[in-house]
């Protein structure tokens, strides 16, 4: 990297469904879009060595600040290097704010117009963290895609208190592409707005113009169903930068990447495929399928006859539900293995569609396929509940 | 493997110093002796895959009878093409006999000349294992080197007892012999006889004049003592045959392995290396690190310098201890294959002093190493407790 690399981003191609190709340059390399982070929380993605992450198909992966700057502490991980040597990934890496984790696991916390003070969940310390502080926390970690500190809104949530933490948001937004100190670094906004249109709509006009490297829509897959997120999204990156990469945070199951591609989104992150792995829950082309069922017992076959994981390629039903009852260690890495590459896959295909200009019927032909049905259940029964 | 293999045991090289350089060969391959079998209790060497743990070196695994039994069931094991098969691992199988395990793991047993009733210590269902029956079982895994059933009587343990159990221990080694359907697989004696020294000659005299494929060491590391230990092989291994390999059961730490080489020992198993890593002690050419420690918190040095291993060529001892410490599952992988790859270059060194006939000085070098050093520092704590 020389001292005069700027993050960018190149839109290849655009589907006439509203899907787009395209590559976002970091300090680490390109990362081609859409794509999907897998979730690497505290310098390590769940039961798998770097060399494993990457041969799943992954170019790029997140981290969390807040749990970094917990432990092993953001100073640590500078003087080793930055997150990058310190976890051996020499891939881009993209942190989230802690924003999301502080209204989320930190015990007692307080907003104010400086920031967020919280108690770690971890010891009960006290700690307060500012947008000029979480860009700091971020560049010390050396991340080459920094997300702003923002407030998550619960969901529900009046609009009232939606529009004041709205404008908070984009307060805090300036603040943080202020402190900036490392411009080779990208520094993404994050649009709020709850599922209320008209806010999501202004949340995207004010953010465009401030001149972040990418815009992120933020609150969403927090209990308000599919058919809300997509509207939702609908409402939203119509009025988002064009030329500026999209990134819709924690989402989502493989129908949602589906979806949300088709309105416009280049970047996902979610702990979906790592987490279900580890409690045997797994994403095959007939749909989910729960490792532990005894109708597995003495099933010789590979868990997808259509996959070309390692897992696949080398395990039987039966193995891994022999693994996953016994809570081996290896049943979480040969599922994490299959759900990663399965997701991987998924973004590859997803990418040449667009490529070829047929996203439309790409995403037809996923939502009537077994694995675009059985997603479609889970969501159903999601919304009901 | 042709109908005609019979499991054989080659005596390459007796070094000065009473070390013994062979090979054992399986139906599924040759072992190099000395030789260290990392454990494989379900069917998995804890958290590693079976590419990593050839990787390491290890020529051989041992899987666990009684474990296997319940779950997931030789049945069914068989059923989906034997042990090798299920779990993915081409080389060479040992399988104990489940007797230890049963008298240390189950709830409630009762021990008759038939055999050992006892309770699975997951459900509380009740179970006969006889020797014709683990004979069987073992025989339904395809394990490449079989156990006979044999009762290890706790230590200590009176002389007249020990003398009982010894005598009904050589009954079922005959029906065990007689049990057998697949000569194609080894079948390997135990030698008890705890700590008497006049006990142990005769249990290995009367063991010889049967036609087993080996014959093994049970009943050691039990609490005895790395003197008691050593003293009880000094009396037992002179009388064992000669041309057949000996197995030291569930021994030992680096230090054990040295020693017992040099008292004519040719095979090893141990949950030492695995189990210690995942609680995060590991073997280094320095000593014992228990890698939790404040000092590593900003050490970017490799765990031990001298070590060519996965986890020491790409990771750093601040980045280990902040996986132990965060109860990451990529902490047990990277921790256990360093211990294990620690082990078999172990053997590898002895394997090759042998070799050189020069084991004396070889074994006198390591026993002043600082790795020596510290492993005599823990026989002696474990001596004064």
């Amino acid at each position: 990297m020389t001292d005069a690399f700027r993050p960018s981003f190149d839109l290849l191609a655009t589907d006439p469904s509203g899907a787009r190709r395209g590559r976002l340059h970091t300090a680490h390399g390109p990362v081609e879009t859409p794509a999907f982070m897998p979730v690497g929380t505290l310098a390590t993605v769940k039961a798998l060595t770097p060399d494993e992450v990457r041969a799943t198909g992954a170019g790029m992966i997140l981290g969390n600040t807040y749990h970094l700057y917990l432990r092993p502490g953001h100073e640590v991980v500078r003087d080793l290097g930055g997150l990058h040597r310190f976890m051996n990934w020499d891939g881009p890496i993209l942190t989230d704010s802690g924003g999301f984790q502080v209204f989320s696991l930190a015990g007692f916390r307080k907003l104010s117009e400086e920031g967020v003070a919280f108690q770690s969940h971890l010891d009960g310390s006290r700690h307060l963290l500012t947008p000029e502080r979480v860009v700091g926390i971020q560049e010390a970690l050396g991340s080459d895609v920094m997300m702003v500190l923002d407030e998550c809104p619960p969901h529900p949530c009046d609009r009232r208190y939606l529009a004041e933490s709205l404008a908070r948001t984009n307060r805090w937004a300036e603040r943080s592409l202020a402190a900036r100190t490392r411009p080779e670094l990208a520094l993404f906004g994050i649009l709020q707005g709850g599922t209320d249109p008209d806010l999501r709509r202004r949340a995207a006009e004010s953010l465009a113009e401030l001149p972040f490297d990418g815009y992120a829509v933020g609150g969403l897959s927090v209990g308000e169903g599919q058919d809300a997120m997509l509207r939702t999204l609908d409402a939203t990156t119509p009025h988002m930068p064009r030329h500026r990469p999209r990134y819709l945070m924690g989402v989502g199951t493989p129908l949602d990447l589906v979806e949300a591609v088709e309105r416009g989104i280049d970047l996902f992150d979610c702990v979906l495929p790592t987490r279900t792995a580890r409690n045997g829950l797994l994403f095959t082309s007939q749909g989910r399928v729960a490792i532990k069922h005894a109708r597995f017992e003495r099933d010789s076959r590979p868990l997808d006859e259509a996959c070309d994981c390692t897992t696949c390629q080398s395990y039987s039903r039966a193995y891994l539900r022999h693994l996953y009852r016994s809570r081996e260690l290896l049943a979480s890495r040969l599922n994490t293995l299959h759900n990663l590459y399965y997701y991987q896959t998924l973004m590859r295909r997803i990418r040449a569609a667009i490529e070829a200009g047929d996203y439309g019927r790409f995403a037809e032909t996923f939502r009537s396929s077994e694995a675009g049905r059985s997603e479609r259940d889970v969501a159903r029964r999601k919304t009901r509940r």
